[in-house]
């Protein structure tokens, strides 16, 4: 293949500024405050962890960002391969004036310190959103959140309802949720008045989508009025020794409700699926997780029936659900194929994955990627790999294997990457 | 890699003439009479649906066809990325003389007249089977089909069997069977005889294969007579609110019964394994099919156990199946990897799933490529599909990673695509 | 790409000399005597067989290898797309001269007689290992191999528990057992004893790991005593006929008492998951296992927890499982991703399962390649192999598509190839 041809996409693509919609950004500390901040994102810290690095030597309280960072670099080595390392590097040079390919315990203190003059500017946070080409990110806000302090335009809120749905039986969330909402979910009735405050608070705060993420063994389906009424009884009353199957109803119940409200108010509810939590449980804090790739899309067909009028923005965990997802997406009008998730996050399965939508999905039903990111100067790495992949699939498959034009290619990269999720998510770019 | 290299392979794969050893087509209307013939295709309607378009709109009885294509072709702009938009531009260009990229608002008049002159011609059919290089053509034939007014050497019949596996609880289906046959399979032995006359009838009518259509939950097994007799005895009683027990003892029965005679007849018996019907109701016509790609060969051990002398061309509806299907088809000799189906039919799951096949299935086992059309203007475009990723395959994992001589990859190209179809199915090239 | 760059690193991944960390190599019997035990490997008797031959053909009792050799040669024909066949030719051109690119009735004489001079020479199985760059192999070895008459060094131990495992309510593994280990183990007590003793005597003649082939459907957990006394009492005395909850109650006993003692013993822990033993009973010997591609690590989530000081290199059987693995292996710092085991071992298949574990495990934590051989001569080429891609993927993913210079790439390539398995099993090259 040219080189040319996908340099020349490449550089196209780089050129659009872009909304992310998909973080877990906080809008009152947004970007970096020093290196630790960047190194200590999960990736780096379960990679590290997964090398041989010691658990306590990281998450020890109180340790100095410096010597976290210290710490961390010592266990770099190992990880040099990965992706993810290539993202730390990448985001170096670009930020920060970083010229090595390697971090190492002879160079870190250099970008230590260049980092923090940048990340202490007053006006950093915006400096990164500029340098990336983003003109907002949504955010993962918990259901309680004030949603204050923040230009909403810019950090775009976003429902997260995993606590609603997987942990109200948790006393902490029933609390949360009674000073949230003024009231008590303890009936069927109860609950959908909650959650309807929450919505109202939500939109009214200029909230774009409602997402959670799902567990390989979850399949939505409608709960009578009476069991949910029971089983949310129960959970008010038992708490975490209720029984399984109240836990059960009452999850089902509470997510039915959600996708109600989301065709209620109008909001795209984006479902990740394939998630099973702690199951390293001495991993480090985020680093517990993993899945079953034994899911499948049809655990949804009764969702995806019942509510033709919300859009579903799906993720997959893992890559060999995606198929399903193309497929789903290219029959059911409500299910848009949602970016990259996770494990799935790395080159060799965006490739394929990509491939495999950019065929077969209506371009209008793609949102090609999000960036997950906790911290903004991880946005510009992340979407970049993302960018390379896109025009290496644009150059060979559709470019030299199809005979399409360049502009032509361009066109389905600029709807995927940039005006799906504009109109998916009814956002402009400001 | 060099891409004259894959093109003069392309070339000399081009040139062959085939058989076409799966599709749809009725024999006593072949080729479309007007563009709505192939713009109707379940591709560009579920494609266009799910991209937005009203179901009404293109479902609604008596539209005028050129009314249709009309409708069809506002809603296609959201598809232009998809293989399917491919299939529809590469056989406007070859058979109707059309020179555009996109069909739109602004040139579908122009084609739709094209067309119509062209599907006007008394010969068109045998116009497009010669242009298309096509000899012969396998049919999907119901069970109760005459068979009658058409040359069986060019329309191969094909006994289709999904509705006496899966619907003989419905008393239309009884009935049918019961015209067809003159008898009532309301017993093992009256099932038996029955499908005994299916057998003799087509196989008179020069038959080559016998099909069905799997759901991913199906496990073929025997069931013993007494069983049978009972299960049988319910649905012809109960019909469709017979026992589930009863209703999958008697798909059981009749898919091990039709088994038996494929072996007595000498027919091969396609198995097409995966769908699940009917997850997206509303969908188009055609268009409301999916699958659980939680599926696995190991469910038709017994089977292909039991009937060592049967040959059971596979295809697999998930692409995550294909290396069982590689793997099962590389120890069992009964099993013949054969095309790409439906879902897996885009060229990044074709290209992936027939690397893993060329490298590993002995090269007499592999029944390369099936069209699945209902009209024969679609076998050009999908052939041709096939057949660039064919030569891009053999181009860079044979001749390249390899060493192997062209001409060495052009022969295993033959034996793929066009020789083991003659093979397998015991049919000739007029 | 530059196939120039891809030639370079591999002319440099092939200078290195290498440990083979799993083989079923006959440490007394090593090589090859006559050509019929390089045809006579189950991955050409299987595909011929699967094409077509007899298995009376070959499997007939004192058949004389030039006669077996020249009965499998006429069936080679449908057999040579395959990657197998490529190994074929090219031991036989490394190590016998043989000069053309087929094995053919005409020319099958002139390399038995080429093969059998240069197996007759004394030193065949050094000038083998020499020509292939193997300083050592892991053997495969019954629980009762008395691991004498050949040097450790060079063919270390390894023991195989599938027996002890799943098939110790046999009368006749039970009699090994106790002759290998003096004792009895039909208690929990007697087991551990048992199991003890085996560890005592394979550490003692340098065992370097356990291993073992698990099927889809086996989750480790452990097992009370009390259970396991009971479970092991009905193994020794009602045999085969224990019940299925007996027997499983056994197996995971057992198994998890190996990991007990391979943490004790400090040995890797081998777990090769996924196959379903005895598929296709008619099959040629060693030709008759498939899978079941539905099966998760996550079954291994209380062993991986639970055992977090044993290294387990995992070998998964379905690509499909590759992801789950490279995700463990990311996560857990006892998971290590070993190989790409039988039906994985196609190129296709390595291509894309090495990509993503080389993006995103820690390169520290993957041991690349075994052959999984039963004569030496297989070494070299299954070793070509895996390196030929290894350079692809790396001039690909690497140098190309993320800037690395080759310098970097050719040392990723030896961690993943030949530092980690010293490291990792604690073994060095001589």
């Amino acid at each position: 293949m040219s080189d040319s041809l996908q340099e020349r996409l490449l550089s196209e693509i780089e050129s659009w500024t872009l909304i992310d919609p998909h973080t877990h950004i906080d809008p009152l500390a947004p970007a970096g405050t020093t290196l630790a901040d960047i190194l200590g994102y999960h990736y780096y810290t379960e990679l590290a962890h997964s090398a041989g690095m010691d658990r306590a030597s990281i998450e020890e309280p109180d340790i100095d960002p410096r010597e976290r960072v210290r710490r961390l670099v010592e266990h770099l080595r190992p990880l040099e391969n990965t992706i993810q390392y290539d993202w730390l590097i990448g985001l170096s040079r670009q930020f920060f004036g970083f010229t090595h390919d390697r971090l190492t315990v002879e160079n870190w203190e250099e970008l230590y310190e260049a980092a923090l003059a940048k990340m202490s500017e007053p006006d950093w946070a915006d400096q990164v959103l500029r340098q990336s080409r983003l003109t907002a990110v949504f955010l993962t806000n918990d259901f309680d959140d004030p949603l204050e302090g923040f230009d909403t335009s810019v950090y775009i809120p976003c429902l997260r309802t995993d606590d609603l749905v997987f942990h109200l039986a948790q006393p902490e969330v029933q609390q949360r949720l009674g000073e949230a909402t003024g009231g008590e979910a303890a009936s069927a009735n109860g609950l959908r008045e909650a959650v309807r405050k929450l919505f109202e608070h939500f939109t009214a705060k200029g909230a774009k989508a409602c997402a959670i993420s799902l567990p390989p063994d979850f399949t939505p389906a409608p709960v009578s009025e009476a069991r949910a009424d029971r089983a949310l009884e129960q959970l008010y009353q038992r708490h975490t020794s209720a029984s399984e199957a109240d836990r059960r109803a009452g999850s089902k119940f509470v997510f039915w409700t959600l996708a109600e409200f989301c065709r209620e108010f109008g909001l795209p509810f984006d479902l990740m699926i394939g998630v099973n939590r702690r199951v390293y449980e001495a991993g480090v804090y985020q680093g517990q997780d993993l899945f079953d790739s034994r899911v499948s899309l049809i655990q949804y067909k009764e969702l995806f029936n019942a509510f033709p009028d919300v859009r579903f923005p799906v993720s997959v965990l893992a890559s060999v659900t995606n198929q399903e997802l193309v497929s789903y997406a290219w029959i059911f009008p409500n299910v848009i194929t949602h970016g990259h998730w996770w494990y799935s996050n790395t080159p060799p399965y965006i490739e394929f994955d990509l491939a495999a939508r950019l065929e077969a999905v209506p371009q209008t039903k793609q949102v090609g990627y999000y960036s997950d990111m906790y911290k903004l100067e991880f946005g510009w790495p992340k979407f970049q790999m993302y960018r390379r992949l896109l025009a290496k699939v644009l150059a060979e498959r559709f470019v030299l294997d199809r005979g399409w034009s360049e502009e032509r290619a361009i066109e389905l990269a600029r709807a995927v990457l940039r005006d799906n999720v504009e109109t998916v998510f009814g956002v402009q770019q400001s």
